[in-house]
């Protein structure tokens, strides 16, 4: 675990690798003229043997927070999370994309490294090991934010409790008296949309349900996805009287779907969102659906980079902030009565 | 104008300040122990007369970009298109909200001039006389973007086209027949509003439409205003047959409006919208609205920065970005046939 202890001083470390002092200087700092085979050695021996802090203090003011891709939604919540949190703390946010690819670019590594920040919050990306060794060898704290997979390294990080989304939505639905409950979920190899179908699963077991396997199924996470799901959903003989989505936007497609079908939601279908965009409140009829704190999240993530870069060791490497449903309009009692 | 061009040194200001030349270095590096009226005096010097480029050289490669309020949904849009442009630089991007205020707190300014920026982004937001000598003394440059008001000072500044799209979307519906058009426009003080009523006017005027003073009607920029202006528009003898809103947020309160009116979209009204904002296209019909270029803005702003922090001088003080009509299913012609 990255903690920003360390034991010995540039000139040990000059020795170890049998370089100079000034050399060793060059890769702290990010500057040129250092080989590869040379840079990752010393910084092997940093990291193996941790690092006087001092010598390492002059970081610039910042976090840090790299997003995989900007173009989601609830970015903006993320953002306003970790910059509300650490401006009491004389903190400014450096904003990063990576246009959709999951490692850092090593250009994007380098002038990241340079600008010298107090921590990065890493918003669904993975870093390779070289990447983590750089940041390691140089005290700069990391911590994940909603990894869509378990981090193959022991990096704190910070999500949402999906598995209760799905339980609390799902229960929801059961105690309206559905019991034809289908549920389109995310891509499997996401672990957040993992939790979420697990935890619809259980609330049906729960309740003594039997499980249909014709009602899962596992569509992108978009407005096409949510609506083909559906579509084939509502084919089904017996269809589902009612539809638990993996994310809003999914559950805006569902929407879709059901009109095409000449369904009214919620009389002939009831439909329960993930996530709570702010736009749901304006869907006709406002879309019932779990909150995910993003805000909370983005100030989570940043409690921890303030603890880790002040040296202390955080409680626990991860926590779950609490999701919450917010029941709008779409959810109603499978009969038709209510809407 | 603020060029970064300058005259003369540290030395020159400090004996003009009757000052010590370190107590000038304080001031141009953002510290400590300065009194308020000699930092004042200093800084009115150094804005006066110019400051030599390479002494103030040593910035951080960041931009900042100060929103008055980061919960605007085309925020993000604007934040991608400046790390678009500013990225190639070796530039990240550096955020700020001020929480709804207009202009920045001092608190604020005094951390951002520590950090040492390239240059500052300002969205909707306002700097006092002060602020913009304490940037203008350290040679930090200052775009506007989108400014909601006309600008105090002389600072460079990136809009979108509002008259013309106001123009464009009215000619839109002029042309499928309609001529009972209604506008739902912003508060009186937005200049971006005000633009798009008057392009909304031209288009009327150069039709030969008279215009009806009650088909106007300002109303906040949200969904619960574009609501309560259309139930009041629907409830005027001769209602109109379609309306045009000063942003998309309007126009789905007025899609709430029309439904609880009994009327249908498009075959018995008409809504245009204003931003193209991303969940439009997801609304039932899919709005029909004026593309406003966030991104493009966002990139424009980014790349008159880069100028102004190379020394060179600019083109042009105000540029506006093209907005562009998307036609989706939100209009038709008046006598309902289409749809």
């Amino acid at each position: 675990m990255v903690r920003g202890r360390g034991e010995i001083g540039v000139s040990q470390i000059a020795d170890l690798a049998g370089v100079s002092a000034s050399t060793v200087s060059k890769v702290i700092h990010g500057r040129a003229g250092v080989g590869t085979e040379t840079r990752q050695r010393i910084e092997r021996l940093i990291r193996d043997h941790g690092f006087q802090k001092h010598e390492n203090s002059e970081t610039v003011p910042i976090v840090e927070v790299v997003f995989q891709a900007l173009d989601s939604l609830w970015a903006l919540q993320i953002i306003r999370g970790v910059e509300q949190a650490v401006r009491p703390h004389g903190l400014a946010v450096t904003l990063t994309e990576m246009r959709g690819s999951h490692t850092p670019e090593s250009t994007w590594a380098r002038q990241m490294l340079a600008r010298r920040p107090r921590g990065v919050i890493a918003v669904s990306a993975e870093f390779s090991e070289a990447q983590l060794a750089q940041l390691a060898s140089r005290s700069i704290p990391l911590v994940a934010l909603d990894p869509t997979g378990e981090p193959a390294h022991p990096i704190p990080s910070v999500g949402a409790t999906n598995w209760n989304g799905g339980l609390v939505a799902t229960r929801h639905l059961l105690e309206l008296g559905h019991r034809r409950i289908a549920m389109v979920s995310g891509p499997d190899e996401l672990l957040c949309c993992r939790a979420r179908l697990d935890g619809y699963r259980a609330a049906l077991d729960a309740a003594g349900v039997t499980q249909a396997p014709e009602l899962v199924r596992a569509a992108p996470l978009y407005f096409e996805g949510g609506r083909d799901a559906a579509a084939a959903l509502l084919a089904v003989p017996d269809r589902p009287t009612a539809v638990f989505t993996a994310n809003d936007l999914q559950a805006l497609g569902v929407y879709n779907a059901a009109r095409a079908a000449g369904l009214r939601i919620p009389q002939d279908l009831s439909v329960v969102g993930f996530d709570d965009l702010a736009f749901t409140q304006w869907s006709d009829p406002p879309l019932t659906t779990v909150h995910q704190p993003m805000m909370r999240m983005g100030a989570t993530a940043a409690e921890f980079l303030l603890e880790l870069a002040a040296g202390r060791e955080l409680g626990e490497d991860r926590f779950e902030v609490p999701t919450k449903l917010v029941v709008r309009g779409s959810t109603g009692p499978p009969d038709g009565t209510a809407g």
